[in-house]
């Protein structure tokens, strides 16, 4: 059940906070997880990838394996302290049409990835290199933080962080995005008439604040 | 014994740095907290609020009750990997006059809070959503980090992090500040001729160094 | 046997990624030890210091005693949570010509630093003051968290992070980055091409992947 | 699919390590999961529980609704340090028949649950109180650490760490925890006769080490 | 206004958790503060200190200076990696009928404090020494983690954790903690007829549990 | 040049906290490294290892080649959370006369190895399994937290911790370890007279403490 290129550019307009809140404020993956430049959006497929600590093989199968259109989501076995990816595999990737990184450790070459536009997000920049044994998993169920991640699932990723919305939910999360995002547009409104909080949701009368 | 407004614009064109060394080497909150963007600055009363894990109602009601001119600062019990506030939040607190936000927690809307220019000091950023159960304290003394801060106390932050001044500390701690600048402004000039801190101390001849 | 100034600049040319590992994959400082701006980057010999817990004396005769062209590279006995050198000190450094600092610990006066244009690369930024008592370690050998750091080794630095490389490697570091940096270039051909590492290492036959 | 009490008293006489290896080095429980006293071991059928953060409203109902031989496996969402668990509760599931509780958070009351035996994995000990809101999740899949957790998964926990088993691969489990015993226990002899592992596994002429 | 032995004497006989719920869940001291063997109970009035970073002077001063039954209480300024007490310190105030220390710290010789029953609360042990240039804070308020700690205020801790008593709380918890106990006691003979706790709160009915 | 077994038995009569006060305060391992049972302690000359995240080949290949009297000391890259050795490693390194393990990572089989009463040092117990790749380093200079280790350097342990004593300081370290205790044991008798160490050492005349 693929999603449409429609629905993943439709889903790719809101922030990664307005879908975590539509998914009932799940889906959150690591805070630690950012974007190399605050500036960097990423929106696309999940193609999941858990490589061993240290080891950045399976990262190059997987852009390989890939296609356009996703975005590379990596557990590393809970060793951060390595750069997994760096400025070739970003161009590989690039090549190919992959959409972004989202990686649970680190990664190099900041300043060319960034000056290819190609967006990646990582627990942060080390210039250690990896090995390449191989081991790990392609594209099956992988966790990342709280949550567990399937391959297809849609990853958005903003300055604020990154969320993953399952393939079955992207329709039904689109339309509460919408209607939360329509929601906050009347309450800034309110906001801006002067009102608070407390007053525009009925916190004053019901909780006596 | 409310600190005059001329005293907190005077207060205010301090750096951090600067009033924690004229006020002993004290005042200092976590150096985890820091702003958003590293251009924001604030300064302002303190507003106090403590938070229970994972919950924002107290700060819906901080902003709702303090006064223009405040800070709000936040203690979240410890647990920082949720977005306590977010760009609405920002908006009504703005338009009240708050000065700003200082929270030993995270928060989300980066890209929106940034464009409104409302100062935020934070852990970092997270996507994940809060609870409003309510429990908390509300201007009382909070604890921050290793000290306390009490309602009213000055609070100045920049870049470099966030200092607390306590109400009855501000003129004093102005007046060292300013002797702390001019004293350093002599350290700078003794250096632009060549000479180094060993020399322009008097550290050589008494420590023979 | 000092290092020419032409290789210095040389070595300095290549990226603290690529040297590390034209190393054999070794000499990386601790990753959590970044530049205080992503712009700036840092070249030179080690001059070395480790001082106690929240103690800076060593740094003030450090930079005293070091020729132009030193780095200081600093461990703070794992107390990071101090601003061990601000402003003062790096008007002070840059007027002896110091090329840069790098610190396990924190800093202050980032603006200013900034500013002036000091290469500082440190653990973050922290207000809280120091002390003098000055015991510590000057020009020896020094544990730079998974490497010893000698006087008069060469370390580069830019965002991705700080490498260390051993006085009597730099020629052959020099040699071995040129043909990586080449080899690169290369591959960066065949990426353009539309060709994925696999096949450019040829893992595709090897492995069967 | 029930396991039966054989099935699970038999997969219980193994350690967790040998468990973990039997299962192809998957299922381990994070390492910071421990006995609140080292001779405490536990088995039985996983019901799964997680909680919000500092609340234990849901363990109250998860050792009312679980069944005898039920271990409690319980996610704080990230908030360890609270007392989420005590003697009173410890109590009530024992005489329910509870085999255990596994909690990725902080417990209280250690000497009086030690007394009364009951089997108690945790992050250590908190005395700080939780509230009772009750949101959470009871008896649907969770994650713990690297691994999901689902309802009926085989928990069996020592002082070495706790491993999850799928109900799906007990049968296959407890034959290859067989066969590894099997095995170790002829390496063991070849040991004691003085040989090392390099000579028993062949690896001294593999590899010529 | 001191409190009385026998009212000392009383509230050491409750667990630090029953204190801290009789305090309305607070006064809690951070987690990672327990006793260095787990049979170690302490109960006493707070001699507050606080140290710089690696330095033990003020811990010299303070058993020398505190009275009979006082606990000496120890922020280390966030510097936990040494070892601020040994078996001599101990001896010493064993012999002035010092009650024991908390110390948001490590210490040493751990074997010999235990062999001679002199409580100690730390975050752990650690061999390295410590200096004695002398700065600090001497029965003053401190903060310990989430509170403030007050000279004469009463300390009582067991392995479960360590719990503040102000001073003028004192017999008011005195009488909350019995009645939580006589209510355990009752809750402790339904959950033995077999009643769970949804049953004996009435949760069943008012949430429908 | 090697150290006599005279001299090994001896330096092993004190404790790890006296002979890293008789070096000068330091040789003090990561505190993070401690027994995996408290009455454990360690004494012989180290045989250094360094393994690759998550991989034990280098430590079958250690226990292999090391001699009677060694102690195996391990740094693993920083990736502590994986069990490197076991039981049946401790039964071969038994066998064989190895003095124990000090490990900077984790360990499983806890009990087998209590049992057999072969000295563990780690940063606790993982059950999760590792590798044999076989990448590292034997027998060479190796870092352990903030000091070298170096082959045939002394190594002793106890419940305080782990110090490291280089091989031509043995002779002068155990004078000065003697020299220090028996200036304790005089200090001993001061205290059970009823001074404190202001008085004992002269602290109150010289700073009029």
């Amino acid at each position: 059940m693929a999603i449409s290129k429609e629905l993943i550019n439709e889903i790719g307009q809101f922030s990664a906070a307005t879908l975590h809140e539509a998914l009932g404020k799940t889906g959150n993956l690591p805070s630690g997880i950012k974007p190399i430049s605050p500036k960097m959006k990423v929106c696309g497929t999940a193609y999941t990838v858990k490589t061993m600590p240290c080891d950045n093989m399976m990262l190059h199968r997987a852009y390989a394996y890939a296609k356009a259109g996703d975005v590379l989501v990596v557990n590393c076995s809970n060793f951060y302290e390595a750069g997994y990816w760096g400025d070739l595999m970003s161009l590989g990737a690039k090549m190919k049409g992959i959409a972004g990184l989202v990686i649970d450790g680190c990664v190099r070459d900041a300043d060319d990835i960034e000056a290819m536009d190609f967006p990646v997000f990582s627990r942060g920049l080390c210039i250690k290199g990896t090995g390449n044994h191989g081991e790990g998993i392609l594209n099956q169920p992988i966790i990342m933080g709280e949550y567990m991640v399937n391959p297809g699932d849609i990853i958005v990723g903003d300055r604020d962080g990154v969320v993953v919305i399952p393939q079955n939910l992207v329709a039904e999360t689109i339309e509460k995005a919408r209607a939360r995002e329509l929601k906050e547009a009347k309450v800034r409104i309110e906001l801006r008439k002067g009102l608070n909080s407390l007053q525009i949701y009925g916190w004053d009368k019901k909780y006596g604040y």
